[in-house]
């Protein structure tokens, strides 16, 4: 059993910790943070709590957060980057969600997310969750740089394709869906639900803060350059998000559905969250909504020449809170679906 | 370990049943029965079970069906009682989660149901699945009849006003409102997304079949007659019940907010799925989406003398499947809670 | 042609004005007003008025509302009744779409909106603007209060019963479910899409502020004191209200369905925006999307000797925008549907 | 003032047509057919229609159907075509929103919908009713072939690249999200509420009907041969369509925002029902709800030299009803926009 403190746990990403981490046999959460809600019993905030979890938030700098064996940050960007190294320092395994630590060009961290990034340093340190990618890394790993939620689905969609050099690296699309609770807990008029339901639109065409991160980890995937247009939009429900990537494939003559098929089969053989559908199976968002599982359907369009690969997953599991835990396992040496046993909520 | 299967698990009853019996440490499920389905994974039907559950529907005649040491009906009405008997002969205990054995008026049951009683005898010796009510009859049961979706949420909210005599039992009103889901999975126009979607409606005004069978929990709570006016609707979500109740006090000189707070505190303390909330808060579905609880709030109305008790419970959860689970729990000795500690999705 | 001013126009009750004011023959809008976004293109803001209005949102000082032949008021309460006396005496019709001249009892307003009233005198000249009872008195208005949304649709629903003296005004009760639209445009965190869809809830149980102002109503009709149990719902839709109206006959062995419908039919015959549907259908919020009909259904449950009427509006229309637009039409001696013939937008 | 018959407006595009038609000063409806709802009043269907439309469905050999000065057929495919010849030798001018029409190329036309073309002849003569392509062609028609929903949506966002010259034909992608509307009023499981909300999804990756009539109109513009990937989603909203379009540009060094962005206003200027918005601005599908306008915003990704077309629709009215009035229209020589002024319902 060790313990677990969570840094800014009034959000969406937070609450899923919280519900995960609270259903863990190995984990006790005894300190969550939040500067606002110092005081107020967790529950109250969060009610699928009730009866669940007795705590009360606390401020940051309770000394309970300093006790725990492992620390999650859950909090906007640059949050973690200032306190991370002090934890480390005690001796915790930290697990950021926030993107802080995932970009490791830090000009262009700085670019995108528009403050200096005061720590470099651990930038280099920082493993990025991906176990799919990284599962050896992790394991030694004191920091984790948990990857974003269109990074997550993208990523996985396109990686196989890529690795096998199956396609034109040069001309990657995605266009990608996600629910709303994506944008986090905000009250901001665009995503209330008179605004946000019964619509569906595009944002951020011209540049999005997951584009270098994305276009990061397929870069060293392919060992050079990527260029990918990537394309998101809001879509009116609370969880979930499917990518789909448009890749033009190297070799038509080579290429077939079937081929396609077994690159990703073998390429996700054994991964316990990654489940490539039946040849001609189509993914949705609601068979994965609540668990960490992560569907992949892989389709070739053999008039354009085309590999299309559609990736679902929960934004708030696979692509945050549940990868954050699956890190965690894989770091403290337990099965790494431990805690995420949980089958999706259908319907 | 006991085995478990399913009759007619094609609906979202039987998709619930699985999700949260496939997670239960003591039962494994090894037949589960559909007439159209069978040869089909089932996760093909249900994708969320993908990589879960490795069965295939088998017809109904299965044999396998005959060697489970539990049997769940999740059928429409009037199928149980076709073949409950000859399971409980075989030596299985049978959970019901249909109409069949809940109304202990045969007449009255087959005046709602459109047909003949084929089981009467079983009816007499049925428990009804309420464990607030019968825990210690559900203890020894062989036949359980798990109470319909709004007589939970009725019940459970009037319940402690009647038995301590506190309204009066011949002007109570309940309006409900439940999610979609309540409706089955059948393909019926109205409960399209573009018909059920973004409006909200009243139905069988003029009668439903709940009606009967949550007076007749009230009447027996009362030992006398009760009037109650019911009025269901269809809400723009998925899952979901919450029952607004309507009750005039009694001796409103005698009545005060705390007074009924604490009859409720009283009458549900240690219960493990009833929450009364604390005092001035109201619940909301989405805080029991996907789990067993069900959530209370009590509220006096004192200028026109009226206790008003909402009562918020997850319709497929509390209000069929989870309720059922509890049962079996019970009927078999284990924690009552067993396989039913998933914390509700919130968001 | 006549010109039109709308004073806080940011919300959905200016864009709904807006949108039906545009399409009215008679009335051309020269003016809207909001400090915030003054110098701004109003379908910048409100993009469905995109090549349809050609006008830019002025500060509320702008000397072309003087010039306004009516105002609108669309600002929270406490605002008209600082600046509808200068338009008055400028010669200008006042509707004003809040709460501020709703209520004739200068106390309760005081204690409900939390202020003082700085305009009591204009309280006892506003005609309240329901046309289905002050028609002849709407006609002559200078100063119309538009009743509130809640207000119409359950006015709409008791009145025959109370006007007939059919039921017992001690005992009655409205459970009503509307739309977040309701809610207004803020971003308030509880009405975000993540926390507003998929659930429902009863909110302000403990009094809303809506309770005086149909209270008002109802004891208008009746020449004396009713009780009323009121209890509003967030039901998760954009728009709509529906109205379950309980209410105890008061002579059982006189009453029958037929006779309450006709009482129904009598009272609304000639109504052009009531629809009382044949007995047995009932209505749905979907039925009425974007149109000024309010559909009222009838029905006797005589186990419980219980009237029960549903009603079924748009809020934003019917609710609030469209009553606004028929009560000009009256003022001005026009056709009273003008403007408001949109059909409801189904599906 | 002319009359028009409707036959098979039991669906989504039928009651579209009857609430534009209804508000139409120059068309009287005067025959619905539907064989299965013959003898039932128009409004008991289509509640949103009561007190408007004093009609009954008739059987489709009706012989008022005949007497019409133009027929719209809102029918699945392979009905239009059996019946089209007899009411254009009778004289009247025909609608066809089905696809009947829509593909000059007969084998492709069975091959995709399945069956044998009864009405070649007529193919050849019928005019695609896009009227910012055909506007000419559409004024002197006899038969109207209305385009698809998807059709209308992709063919306004690519053609002024394509009929410029700026992207490569060779390499173009369609990501189009639809409203649930689109698939009709079916009775089908994946359409209901429970299964389609809260979730999106990919369906028809192999190859959808519109793919063909979408090539056709391409193909058109560019005098040779396109290649396009299409790929449609299932998206958790009543109405609407969003399509996102990928263009490699043909040249980058000459290309810029600004000048595709004066591409698409060239193109469009003056069409009353095309709106490119300004630069930086992007559509979503709510400000289009109920309106004939399709929104366009034009996008130049620089780094991976790509235009980004998005266009945003209601896909029941200019993706079916409001094109089929706006073609009426133009062959009756009315005003386009007569009946279609209706300003888009926001939120």
């Amino acid at each position: 059993m060790i313990t677990a403190g969570i840094v800014g746990a009034t959000g969406y990403t937070g609450v899923e910790l919280l519900r995960l981490l609270s259903s863990h046999s190995h984990v006790e959460v005894n300190c969550v943070t939040s500067r606002e809600l110092a005081g107020t019993a967790v529950p109250r905030h969060f009610p699928n709590l009730r009866g669940r979890l007795d705590l009360e938030f606390s401020a940051p700098e309770a000394p309970a957060l300093g006790e725990c064996d492992v620390i999650f940050f859950a909090t906007p960007h640059a949050v973690a980057m200032k306190s991370a190294a002090q934890f480390l320092a005690g001796g915790a395994r930290v697990i950021d969600l926030s993107a802080d630590f995932r970009i490791r060009d830090i000009d262009c961290w700085e670019q995108w997310y528009g403050t200096a990034h005061e720590c470099p340093d651990l930038v280099a340190e920082a493993v990025y969750g991906l176990p799919e990618v990284n599962r050896e890394l992790i394991r030694d790993a004191r920091l984790i740089a948990v990857p974003g939620c269109y990074p997550t689905a993208i990523q996985l969609a396109l990686l196989p394709l890529l690795e096998n050099r199956l396609v034109d690296e040069s001309r990657l699309i995605a266009d990608a869906k996600s629910g709303v609770s994506g944008a986090g807990r905000k009250a901001a008029a665009e995503y209330l639900l008179c605004e946000a339901s019964e619509s569906i639109s595009a944002y951020a065409v011209a540049g999005h803060r997951h584009h270098p991160e994305i276009v990061q980890g397929l870069e060293t995937a392919v060992g050079g350059p990527v260029t990918l247009t990537f394309v998101p939009h809001l879509t009116p429900m609370i969880r979930g998000i499917l990518a789909t990537c448009y890749a033009p494939v190297r070799d038509p003559d080579a290429c077939s559905a079937e081929m396609l098929q077994h690159a990703f089969e073998r390429r996700f053989a054994g991964e316990p969250f990654v489940q490539v559908l039946p040849q001609g199976e189509l993914p949705a968002t609601r068979e994965v909504r609540g668990s960490n599982v992560c569907e992949i359907s892989v389709n070739y369009i053999e008039k354009s020449e085309m590999a299309v690969v559609l990736a679902a997953e929960d934004n708030l599991v696979k692509g945050a809170a549940g990868q954050a835990i699956q890190c965690m396992n894989i770091m403290f040496g337990w099965e790494e679906s431990r805690g995420l046993e949980g089958i999706g909520l259908l319907p």
